[in-house]
């Protein structure tokens, strides 16, 4: 009997060195938690826990967008397109939409796989609607569309990474889909850190000193990922300081890997969106001078479909060779799914000002989008006013992400529980409230700093009993751990 | 200036060494004649490209199960719900279980990010399903909702692979994806050759000896994978040989692998499936006997929704540090399409006898399954009556996978034109007929033979058609390269 069950200690260390706190033991005690209000509702102190942890806005009452629903239930079901009971339920945009898409689909069948990078005459759409945004062409063939951002992401780093001498430039604080991806591929997270105190800013002289300093270690860095909007830190970039992260990537022969899901999610009016291959276009940079990779999900924006998990990735600036490479890749995987396809067109190609259910779409969308404004200030508000908390401004994405100084006994308690003092401080927001943060070690920060990240997603007439619970919390632990 | 552009020389060169012929060279080609005929219809001597390459029903024609989609479009806007119009449109099963769906999805938020395994209500619906086809119980938490079986695989291949001195044992020939995943997760693959002779036979003494051959190379052999119903093979394997197979297993501590998506494809009297866990469990071995991993999908059976990129893996026999691990990998990616979420439910527990609509529905299948079982027959003979071509029954799954002998001058232009010999055959068949194989080369075949994959799946209308194109060019060929 040469039996051998699988341990940990037999398994792939890389997927043990692997960590994605956005769902980690801080959400596995939620969980715990709900089960127990399930059972008992008065096994704790809250009747309902607060799923702030992560970027879901349907999960906390969201309502989708009705055009891109509709759309959605003629696809999945053409038969209905036959019927005349059809125009009593759905707006004829809808139904021209869908009848539009499915003459785009092979045979109208939307339960066929499709080419490995998604249907052509939506890739077409979607480049078209890249081209509006941008005013610079985007060609069909470049889009890969992919179940959400992440396996995009998994691609290009499987691609770039050949072992842990290889280095991916990522910020710090990052989305940790980063870290958790380079860690499965074996390689090295280079760290640049995002300035704080100048509202999450990112400085061209870090990037270079930590180039150096990894060079200087041997390992090759072969990326930059740049977040924008942020995420978890909400700050929209300049455009000035977008070119010159272009021009580095450029010198430096650096793949650009531009995580840009949340480029509807700006909230101030003195910050606009760019999108990188925008910035690296009208600098007069081509095919041949940057690699670039742009990433975008129906998951984010005003749409908020995490559950879709459609989104896509523009690739340029790469050679026919290394295409087919990505290609081979996407094809291993036969496609993406059909609805979320659809999904990613609908979001790149919304209903247009002179389209009938335009105004009623338009102000779906700007319900959405200006109350998420409006919660991102109340909270970002609410959470400077505690004692020992600072906040930089939301000016995008879905999150806050403020600073806590904690006393030095709730630090000492953190440590006697053999636990990081910021991941103890959301255990115990989470006990006592029923709110889930994510603690900031989840993301990384710059050492000596702790933090959280919550999002502004609940829904607004919930905001103003949140911020009182936290408060109310806050100043408990404050007071119990004051030195 | 440091400029270092991406080379095929500076990728991970795991990605290089993948291959993945289902999409290939071949299927390239394919794509290219496609355009040529949009642009001149007479460009070839054909009119229209048939992709025999891929199980992909739909998208030759095959229509999905009405009650699903009608459950989909449903769940996809809720709203229609609420109308009375819908039930005009909809049928009252259809209603009932989409109205029971959404009650099991938290805020009935079918476009939030599910629990990483996949919703909870949705994952019992299965693990029902589950019971019902074994006999033996089956947990909801043992189940991981995934988009399609493809990523299922990858993730336990991530799970299992730490350098190439780990080896899966896996048949030849085999569906590529699983030698795409083992060269992509840096492994090393352990072919066991399956007997053509006997129906594609699988015999323990060759599991032993080509894990014996492993052992002695020094390479530590982690899982045995095996497809049942088989692909590209087709034959149905006989519970006695399974139980052998879970004997191998047992003893030598492996992860046994079941890839049982073809689990509704049987289309011969005298065989059955069987999943490997309800042989497993009838042979008195339970969690700490051995470890097992069952994929499904929505994409194959009756139903053949490979766009809706559904699908699940039953994990058993694992300790809860494994499980762990596995529920981290799952979450990194949040979770899978709710769609294909909903999907994989419903093809586990179809309309029932004494529902409303279970003869429409029970119409609908019995008219695939059976089409597809004369389907396989018809080109089974076919096959068999070319010169040289020899082609074993297809019992199950959606495939023939005939052996052919070439001329020895035939094997010399393949020669000269630096291809494969079986490589070869397709590109001429493809050239002249418009019919997509895959060479048998992209699975494997035992030295010395050459065989290609043709699925079943045109509609049966046109299978005679495909019979004599095929025949006609057969015939030619051997006389061209007559020796």
């Amino acid at each position: 009997m040469a039996s051998t069950p699988l341990t940990v200690d037999t398994i792939n260390p890389k997927v043990l060195e692997c960590e994605y706190a956005v769902r980690g033991e801080i959400v596995i005690l939620a969980q715990k938690l709900q089960e127990d209000l399930k059972n008992n509702p008065k096994s704790h102190p809250f009747n309902e826990i607060l799923y702030c942890n992560i970027g879901n806005p349907q999960s906390l009452g969201q309502q989708p967008i009705t055009f891109f629903r509709e759309v959605l239930a003629l696809c999945d079901h053409p038969a209905l397109l036959d019927r005349a009971e059809t125009r009593g339920l759905f707006s004829a945009d809808s139904i021209k939409r869908a009848s539009e898409i499915l003459t785009q689909i092979p045979g109208r069948a939307t339960g066929a796989y499709s080419h490995s990078q998604g249907i052509k005459g939506l890739r077409d759409t979607i480049a078209g609607g890249i081209q509006a945004r941008d005013g610079f062409p985007a060609d069909p063939n470049d889009i890969f569309l992919t179940d959400g951002a992440s396996p995009a992401v998994h691609m290009m780093m499987q691609l770039l990474i050949r072992s842990e001498k290889d280095g991916i430039l990522c910020p710090i604080p990052q989305y940790p889909l980063y870290s958790a991806s380079i860690a499965l591929h074996g390689g090295t997270l280079v760290p640049y850190y995002l300035d704080e105190a100048t509202g999450w800013g990112l400085e061209v002289s870090e990037l270079k000193k930590q180039l150096e300093t990894a060079k200087s270690k041997g390992v090759c860095v072969r990326a930059l990922v740049v977040i924008n909007p942020g995420n978890p830190t909400g700050q929209v970039l300049a455009e000035n300081n977008q070119r010159q992260i272009v021009d580095f990537c450029k010198k430096e022969g650096l793949v650009l890997l531009a995580d840009e899901v949340y480029q509807e999610n700006v909230y101030v009016p003195d910050k606009k969106f760019h999108s990188f291959k925008k910035v690296a276009r009208s600098m007069g940079y081509g095919e041949k001078d940057i690699a670039l990779v742009s990433f975008q999900s129906v998951s984010k924006g005003y749409y908020g479909e995490c559950g879709k998990r459609g989104g896509y990735m523009e690739i340029t600036g790469f050679s026919p060779e290394i295409r087919e490479q990505i290609y081979k890749l996407a094809s291993v995987n036969l496609c993406s799914n059909i609805s979320g396809q659809i999904l990613a067109s609908l979001v790149m190609s919304p209903p247009k000002v002179g389209d009938e259910c335009y105004e009623s779409y338009s102000a779906e969308k700007n319900a959405i989008l200006s109350s998420m404004a409006r919660r991102a200030q109340q909270l970002e508000h609410a959470l400077n006013s505690l004692e020992g908390v600072s906040c930089n401004r939301a000016e995008g994405a879905m999150y806050l992400f403020p600073s806590i100084k904690l006393p030095n006994k709730a630090i000492e308690a953190a440590n006697a529980a053999k636990t990081a003092p910021d991941t103890f401080y959301a255990r115990r927001l989470l006990n006592a409230t029923g709110i889930v943060v994510v603690p900031g070690s989840g993301f990384g920060q710059a050492p000596g700093t702790l933090h959280f990240r919550c999002t502004i997603l609940p829904q607004e007439d919930r905001i103003p009993a949140i911020i009182t619970r936290l408060t109310t919390f806050h100043e408990a632990f404050v007071k119990e751990f004051r030195d």
